[in-house]
């Protein structure tokens, strides 16, 4: 069932003995939002924990290495910024999966798992929503829950960079600097800094940098030989993917990366001019307009690369 | 002599035939600053041009490229973001320096070059001040003011990234959205967009990328060829010398640099723990504890990186 923000509220002002889910591979806005609101409702004098299914990246552990355990048998269940029940991973899932009693989220493709769900499509991060439910449930936002909703604001936009940012986000922003909200130490853990093996990996990605029709392509190469010498996995190319459509002049960008068995899986990304799903189309795969993939199989990635490069000059030229 | 913002406010009220100065190497505060102003102090109905003693960028055209041309002879010099008067370059410095009759800034170092300054060292751009001398005039901000002032706002604080974003910053953002500012599509101007040749210079800046003393040292060393080969110049490396610092685990990041004379000059950038200036001073440099500088004469850039790293490992010992 689909509820108003008032009616969330008052489901967690009733709560107590509160277990709170996030989802698996935990970005900045899901634990900013799970670790802000288990701050808050302690504060309230509830019985809070939370369970993420996955394992937590240690630059996240400000956001909760000062929280002590708490173990009981929960009475109420919320998930935050979960958009769907496999989101919990197989573990919480099979075991909470059929029993969330709140879900809190911000994404356009939510689905309605939990019992009750409030959803604003149109939220920047999750950790807005939470931010004025703390406000509205009458908690003081102090520095420590102010550091976790600006987390998730920060990492969901991109550092405020994206599309999605509203009049509001900056908003709440400007409310939580002045909470104490420890914002550029934060957005130097989340956005100036890099591991050594994805330096690596990106001066390996940088080095087999093609251009093709002009400049108008531009052609990344992974390989599996690429990922295990800088010690990365696919992961890591999420950092990668949008170096090609960076570049000015580039209409279409072009990551090419060697599975382990073999199959070459293609992502492209597009400026506002070119369909990138009509060109994955082409090789039996799809997406949206401006990123989309498909899967290139019994190729090497140079007759992969030269087969998708040839046929993006074709679409061009048309 | 220092004012006070109502003075400055008065100032430019009764003004007339205003022409108003940015500073070389312009950027996005002094250009938003600078437009903004003109656009607001036309919506006076007064007449006002604007001069740059340099190259402007054409990724800032946005700023200006619907605004007429104006030619009439100045009865009013307003300087916008220009912290002294060589800022002005050489040729509009000898022409209106000692002509200024206003500087609006926001620099540490500012100096007093006009007859009148209005200078806040806390604020993140000159573009805020700007924005609430612009609400103090009378004038409504329009869509046009608003991505003017954004485009300070956004590129003083890395996409309100820095430390010197304040709640002031936030709240400012937030108005500059609703009065219509084209917020994201200027930061992917701003942020998500390099160059063919400086992409080139960064794979290059990459490929040259070394680790000293169990990863706590890194070193990128650029030759006058990469810079030759990627077409780029000295500026271009404003945007490589983070890199070193942004690797997890590094503490000393230094950028080597082949100057044409043959000189080889140092930029060291240090985590909180370590002290630039003390190791560039050991090198007859100086800077700040966290960024510093130093030049090494009559070696090869091999031979100088040998030294520069000996020492820091000497340094990081003791």
């Amino acid at each position: 069932m689909k509820i108003e923000f008032s009616q969330a509220v008052h489901e967690l002002k009733n709560a107590d003995k509160i277990l709170i889910l996030t989802h698996i591979n935990p970005d900045g806005d899901t634990l900013g939002s799970g670790f802000a609101l288990l701050r808050a409702l302690r504060k309230m004098g509830k019985r809070v924990r939370l369970l993420n299914g996955d394992k937590i990246n240690s630059k996240y552990n400000y956001l909760f290495e000062d929280l002590e355990e708490d173990e009981f048998d929960e009475e109420f269940i919320v998930s935050v910024d979960v958009a769907e029940r496999k989101l919990l991973g197989d573990a919480l899932s099979e075991k909470y999966g059929d029993r969330v009693d709140l879900s809190i989220d911000h994404h356009e493709s939510s689905r309605r798992f939990a019992k009750k769900t409030y959803c604003e499509p149109h939220s920047a991060s999750c950790c807005e929503i939470i931010y004025l439910i703390i406000k509205a449930l009458g908690v003081e936002t102090d520095s420590d829950i102010a550091s976790c909703i600006y987390t998730g604001c920060s990492t969901d936009t991109g550092c405020f960079k994206y599309s999605n940012v509203t009049v509001r986000t900056h908003l709440i922003a400007s409310e939580l600097i002045a909470a104490g909200a420890d914002h550029s130490r934060i957005n130097v853990r989340m956005f100036d800094t890099k591991s050594m093996n994805n330096i690596m990996l990106e001066r390996m990605c940088l080095s087999s940098l093609e251009f093709f029709a002009g400049g108008t392509i531009a052609v990344i190469s992974v390989t599996q030989a690429m990922l295990r010498e800088s010690g990365t996995d696919k992961s890591a190319l999420d950092a990668i993917k949008p170096i090609t459509r960076q570049i000015e002049g580039v209409k279409v960008g072009v990551t090419l990366r060697e599975e382990e068995d073999g199959v070459i899986s293609v992502s492209v990304r597009t400026d506002e001019d070119v369909d990138a799903a009509a060109i994955c189309a082409n090789f039996g795969g799809g997406g949206h307009i401006r990123a989309a993939g498909c899967e290139i199989y019994g190729k090497s990635i140079e007759k992969a690369k030269t087969e998708v490069t040839e046929y993006i000059v074709t679409y061009l030229n048309k």
